[in-house]
C-alpha cells in the first residue's frame, strides 16, 4: 500500500474575560487586549449588535465610538450592523449574507476583527460568518445573556439553521477572545435571567458536586437576581465548560456529547414550541426527566433525584410540560430520542447521572422507564 | 484582570494514497480503508463527480456501483451528483446549496462520507460544503488532475468564490483521506497534464534542489506524457506540500504564505483572463517573473535564473504574457501586488529565491526592478 501519512496538531488559544462596563472609558481591558503585541499594521473593527441589547443599552454605540477614539491603530467601522436577537436570526441565510457582504464591502481582512454583542443566537451567526469569510476573520464575542456568558458564548461552536434544522450549517472555530460584561445581565427579562442557569445546574450535576452545593445554598439569591451570586455562577459554569472542551474532544470528532446532559428531549421541546420555549427552560425539563430516569433505572438515589428537582424549582423553573409527557410510541419525547440517535450517526450516546457531580454515558434508553420517569417528574412538579 | 485562559490542541490525521484504477473490483484499497476499524454502524457514502471526468471515464458510475455492492455496512447513495468542472463551479452558491440540500435530503450524518471526484475546483467546493454541513461531514478526495493530486487536493483548504473574489468563503478542514489514481491523468488534455507541473517546479525551487535536478533530467519524459515519470512527480510534490503544511502553520494563522512563490502575479493574470488561463500556466509565468526578480535584486545567480526559465520552457510552458508586461504604475501586475498586500492584511510577504531549493521571504518589492524582471523574462522567452 503506497501512501503518505499526514499528521499535525493545531494549537488554539483564547481568553475569557470577566468585567463590568466593558466600554466605559475608564475600563482599559478591551483597549489593552487590542493593542497588545503592538502590531505596526492598522486593523479594522466591525461590530454586529443584537437589537435586543440596544433596546436596554441605548447609548452603547455612542460609548463604543468614544472608546475607539482613544485606541491607536484601529479603524472602527462606523457602520454598525444591527440584527434581530433570538433564534430567528439563525433561521434564514439573510443575516449571514449581510455579514459576508460587509466583510467584502469594508475590506475586512484576516487580521481584522468582527465583534458580536448579543445573545447566543447572534454570537452563533456572527461566529459562523467570521469563520468562513477569508477562511477565518478574527472573531470577538461579547455575550450579553446568562446562557451565552456561561456556556454557548465561551465555546468553539457556531452555526445557523437550515430548513428548520438547528445548527445544520456551522463550524468548530474558537473566538480570539470573549468578554463577559456582567452589567448586560442586569437588563435581562426574568425569563432570560433564569433560563441560563439550567446549564450551570447541568454542568454541576455531571462534573462538580461542590458547585451543586453552592447552587443549593445560593438558589434564593439567584432567584431574586443577586448580581454577585450570578457573577460567581457564570464564571464557575464557564470554567467547567472550558475545562471540558480543552480536556475532551474540542471539535467533537467522536460520537460522545457529554455536555448534552438533559438536552436530547429539550431539543425536541424547543422545536415543537417553535423556539417559544427558551433553550434553558427546555433544558431544565430535560434535566428533570433524565435525573428521574437515572433514579428509576437504578443509577441515582431517590434523594439525589429529589434534590435536583428541588433546586430547579427553587431557581424558578417549570420541570415539565404537556409535550414532555409520554403516552404512546409517537410521543414527541420518543420521536426526539430517535432524531437524536440519527443526529449522532447511528450509535445513541446519552449522559445520565450515577451521583450528583458524576455523569455516566449509556447507549440505550428504555421507553417504558422513560414513561415512568416522565410520570415521576409530573407527580413531583 | 479577571480571566480564564483557554488552550487546547487538536490533532488532525489523514492519509494520501497512490494507486491506479481505484474502483476496479480487484483493487482493495478503498474497500479496506472504509471497512477498517469494523464499526457496527451503517454508514452512507455520497459521491459528487466532476462532469469533465465522466466524459472520459463513462463507466465510472457503473464501476462505483459494482464496487460498493461488495462492501458491507455502507449504503451507497445512488443519486450521484454531477457538477461542472473548473472555476465556474465555485463562482456561484448554487452547487454549494445543492450539496447541502443533498446532505439534508439523504440524512447524511457526521459519520457518513461525502466523496468528491474531480479537479481542484470541484474538490474545493465539495470540501467546503462537507466542512460546514453538521459542522463537518467526513470528506474523501479523489483528485483527477495533476494540480489537484500534487497540491490543492492533498492540503487542508477548501472554498468557493464570492462576488468574483477567489476563495472568499471557505475553511481550513482536512479531508479524512485522499486517493490519487494515476489512471485519471491519462485522459487529461495536454494543457491540464502540463499545467499541474508548475507547482512541482515551485516547491522544488523553494525547498528541494534534488527534486529540481530530477525535474531537469526528466523534463523530456514529462513533456511527452510518460506516466511513470508523472507518478514520481506527483508523489514527491504532494509529499513536499504535506511536509510543509505539517511543519508550518497549517491553518495559516500568521501572515506568511511560503507556498505562494510565484503566485501573487499569477492570481492577477488568472483573474484578468476570467480564468481562461489555467492556474498552473499562470503560476509558471509568476515563477519566471519572481525568479528574474530574485536574480536582478541580487539574491539568485543569473545561471540559476536561466535554469528555471529553461526547465519551464522544456516542460512546455509559456513564461510570459502581454498582461505580465509592466509599463506604468497601473500595469496589472503592480495592481495585483497591491491587491495581494491587502489580501494578506497590511504587511506584504513575498517568497523569493536565494538559491535553487532555497526560498527567502521579503516584505517589499521594488516596482522598477519588477519592470526590469518582466523585460528580462520577455527577452528570454
Amino acid at each position: 500500500m503506497d501512501y503518505i501519512a499526514q499528521t499535525f496538531s493545531v494549537r488554539f488559544s483564547y481568553r475569557v474575560f470577566f468585567t463590568r462596563h466593558l466600554f466605559s472609558l475608564e475600563n482599559v481591558l478591551f483597549r489593552d487586549f487590542l493593542t497588545e503585541g503592538d502590531s505596526p499594521v492598522r486593523k479594522k473593527m466591525f461590530f454586529v449588535i443584537d437589537e435586543g441589547v440596544l433596546r436596554h443599552h441605548a447609548k452603547l454605540m455612542v460609548q463604543i465610538r468614544a472608546y475607539f477614539a482613544s485606541i491607536n491603530n484601529y479603524d472602527l467601522i462606523d457602520d454598525f450592523m444591527i440584527v434581530p436577537g433570538g433564534e430567528q436570526v439563525k433561521n434564514t441565510e439573510k443575516y449571514f449574507h449581510d455579514i459576508v457582504h460587509a466583510v467584502d464591502r469594508h475590506s475586512i481582512d484576516r487580521h481584522s476583527y468582527i465583534a458580536a454583542i448579543g445573545g447566543g443566537a447572534v454570537l452563533d451567526l456572527v461566529g459562523y460568518a467570521a469563520a468562513v469569510s477569508h477562511r477565518g476573520v478574527k472573531h470577538i464575542r461579547i455575550p450579553t445573556t446568562v446562557l451565552s456568558q456561561n456556556d454557548s458564548g465561551v465555546g468553539v461552536k457556531n452555526g445557523i439553521n437550515y430548513r428548520g434544522k438547528k445548527n445544520f450549517l456551522g463550524t468548530f472555530v474558537p473566538p480570539v477572545a470573549v468578554f463577559n460584561d456582567s452589567f448586560f445581565l442586569t437588563s435581562l427579562s426574568a425569563e432570560d435571567w433564569r433560563s441560563g442557569m439550567s446549564e450551570a445546574v447541568k454542568v454541576a450535576l455531571i462534573k462538580d458536586r461542590k458547585f451543586f452545593e453552592w447552587l443549593k445554598q445560593n438558589a434564593s439569591l439567584l432567584a431574586v437576581r443577586n448580581e454577585e451570586a450570578m457573577q460567581y455562577l457564570v464564571k464557575r459554569c464557564a470554567e467547567l465548560h472550558l475545562q471540558h472542551i480543552a480536556a475532551g474532544d474540542p471539535f467533537e470528532m467522536g460520537s460522545s456529547r457529554p455536555l448534552d446532559f438533559g438536552h436530547w428531549s429539550a431539543h425536541k421541546l424547543e422545536q415543537l414550541s417553535n423556539f417559544k420555549i427558551r433553550h434553558g427552560e427546555a433544558v431544565a425539563m430535560g434535566i428533570a426527566l433524565d435525573s428521574a430516569y437515572s433514579f428509576l433505572s437504578g443509577r441515582l438515589s431517590e434523594d439525589d433525584a429529589r434534590e435536583v428537582i428541588s433546586l430547579l424549582k427553587r431557581l424558578g423553573f417549570s420541570i415539565t410540560h404537556e409535550w414532555m409527557q409520554i403516552s404512546g410510541d409517537d410521543s414527541p419525547v420518543l420521536v426526539g430520542l430517535q432524531e437524536f440517535r440519527e443526529h449522532l450517526g447511528g450509535q445513541l450516546t446519552i449522559m445520565l447521572l450515577e451521583a450528583i457531580g458524576k455523569g455516566v454515558e449509556v447507549h440505550e434508553m428504555d421507553p417504558f422507564l422513560l414513561k415512568k420517569a416522565s410520570e415521576w417528574v409530573t407527580k413531583n412538579r
